[in-house]
């Protein structure tokens, strides 16, 4: 039961940058589960991977892969992550790029490879590597729609972000794709997401917008707090638009590229697990990023406060209580003030003279919900997205594995 | 639906500690919502406090009551948490500390103010201050077990703990009561512990030994991560038994005030929230306390890994991957294994060759479980106690507050 709107964005193309889907019979018979995107080896190539400690096979293949630049294919797999795979995963992960790599006429290391679905079963190797070559001839610059849902596992429906911007008289596509939160039946992982721009960007300059980017969308976004072992997002400029980024058009590219990674991270809460609200937290006034960060994820993340999202409950002791227990050193509360959309709902420690339960609750029964939260001890800011806690929630992740 | 029997234990009485109840109807008519505990002013008095910044107004006057030593009695008042009420919350605890002094004759000072119950909601200081002589008056040293069902709240049961030792030939009691985790319907607050024993001990010395068997008991339990604003454990030291804890017997009493706090905690957690599982997380191999803590909490405060309880599913990659995302710094994924009891579910990076879904299933059909997380990098352990995370938990906190 995903939040808003279901409707699937005009895909601009991004020219040089192919997308072809197969399927290979992985999890589910007929269903389109291979997917491949190819372009020129003059293509930079950006990518941000899972800090998480335990990351699966094709997360540390493409990690080496990529430092060496001069890629031509990005292949994913869906059905299965293989992660806590051991020896075997890393060899599997490296054979489906020397396969693709044969196919394609490149170096397997011109091939990043991604995973996603079931962690701790081995990689069905032959299944994949036997479609690759459907996959790759039907690559075509029309392939985002298609992608899109080839690479979902649970989600509910595929997500997509595109837009045009003018840089220097010449008319630059940003489009990219993206799936979510999902560690389900039995085991499901990963956040993926890819974009791609046919503006010609030097990689460490791509590299360093994309951490940008991605710090302000999909490092935003929580579902549950559990981060998975295959979280991957890539960024591929071909350069085939004849613009290129620079110092004079960098300011503009970057907030194009934010706003693309945004909507992509946005409809990834939006179609979480048992979602049946959006909701904002937006911390401002405190000293650093760092602080607003522990207070907006603290609130965020507090299995007190999603519960009373999911009730629309104007709980405001569980905001402040959330508040108080992040760690912000020496938070003066009576600075503190909380808002649930435009309604003050908390001051000077307590409840908020002018609040009424009223209009509390007329805020709470939105769909789509902001806390906003002034902390009173400086000018940094930061925003996190995330949902509610439901019985939806629950019933999905207590599903036996059979 | 608590975990485990549902037995109150024999209460050793404590020399010179009297506990009285009465009815003051803060929320039920003829509900024993008030608990006073009296002593001589010879007693030293410890106390640790919730470490959340929004503390509730009697947190706030306990810890300036308690500098002063020479307390002679403890009040608490059961549904309505005083907190998040500004300065009317400060006066009203004062005001029963003001009371409360003038029946037993001694200064404002020397009284401790307690309140767990409903967050926001003015204290109906009148009820309570009515009701204070019929406490104080039936104030005996056998008032343990109607104290422990004093305290409740949302609690179903009470929660009690008591043994004695002997100190060079005296028998000491120490006996404790304390009430959970409840934040429901509207607004519970509060995990609440009141301990006392009959030794003498300097009051430095004795807040010391109640520090650090906070940290190994009170402070290692989670339910859902939440901290409330109104904690606090206390204990009291009357001196009555003749036996003195000094350097030579101070480990000795340490150990038995260690077990009876980490009764009482584990009380708390087998009655959370929703509870259908008793879980210990045990990591060890650490290089410091700091990390295996943050690993131990990571995995128990995951919801995927409490679903998953919940559930019965022996999920390994579940935890694996919350191991991954607890920060270790250099994380050796390949020196980590897991255990669910005495089956070994993961090693290496992966699954344990040895591991059969048939064992993981038979370890996790259990009430208690217990994960044990080896880090294989160091000497240091900690062990934390959580519950699953089940539908029953959303009911509860999603109820409206009506």
């Amino acid at each position: 039961m995903p939040v808003g709107k279901d409707t699937f964005p005009f895909m601009h193309p991004v020219r040089g940058f192919r997308l072809g889907t197969a399927a290979a019979g992985i999890k589910k018979p007929g269903r389109r589960d291979l997917v491949v995107m190819a372009f020129d080896d003059s293509a930079s190539v950006a990518a941000s991977f899972t800090r998480n400690a335990f990351c699966a096979a094709p997360v540390q293949v493409a990690k080496q892969h990529l430092a060496g630049q001069r890629l031509r294919c990005l292949v994913t797999n869906t059905g299965n992550a293989n992660a806590g795979t051991g020896q075997r995963g890393l060899d599997d992960a490296r054979r489906i790029c020397e396969v693709l790599a044969d196919i394609a006429g490149c170096d397997a290391r011109q091939i990043l490879p991604f995973s996603t679905g079931v962690i701790g079963e081995p990689l069905p190797v032959d299944k994949i590597v036997a479609a690759l070559p459907a996959a790759l001839a039907n690559c075509a610059e029309s392939g985002w729609a298609d992608a899109g849902v080839g690479i979902m596992t649970t989600d509910t429906r595929p997500k997509g972000a595109s837009l045009q911007i003018e840089l220097d008289g010449v008319v630059v596509a940003i489009t990219g794709i993206a799936k979510g939160a999902g560690m389900i039946r039995p085991d499901m992982a990963t956040m993926l997401g890819y974009l791609a721009t046919d503006a010609a960007v030097a990689p460490e300059l791509l590299q360093a917008m994309l951490t940008a980017a991605v710090n302000r969308s999909f490092n935003r976004i929580t579902i549950d707090g559990d981060t998975s072992t295959n979280d991957a997002v890539t960024l591929v400029a071909t350069g085939h638009s004849g613009a290129t980024v620079d110092a004079g058009n960098r300011e503009a590219f970057q907030s194009a590229l934010d706003r693309v990674c945004r909507e992509l991270a946005q409809g990834i809460v939006r179609d979480g697990e048992g979602a049946t609200k959006f909701v904002t937290v937006s911390v401002d006034g405190g000293r650093d990023s760092e602080e607003c960060l522990a207070v907006a994820y603290t609130v965020a993340e507090s299995p007190l406060v999603k519960t009373a999202l999911f009730a629309s409950d104007p709980n405001w002791g569980r905001i402040l209580a959330a508040i108080g227990r992040a760690g912000v050193t020496d938070l003066d509360v009576n600075r503190v003030s909380v808002s649930l959309g435009d309604v003050l709902i908390a001051d000077r420690g307590g409840r908020a003279a002018s609040y009424t339960e009223a209009a509390g609750q007329a805020a709470m029964d939105q769909e789509e919900i902001t806390i906003r939260i002034e902390l009173g001890r400086g000018d940094a800011s930061e925003t996190v997205w995330t949902t509610d806690l439901s019985h939806e929630y629950v019933t999905i992740n207590a599903e036996y594995r059979t």
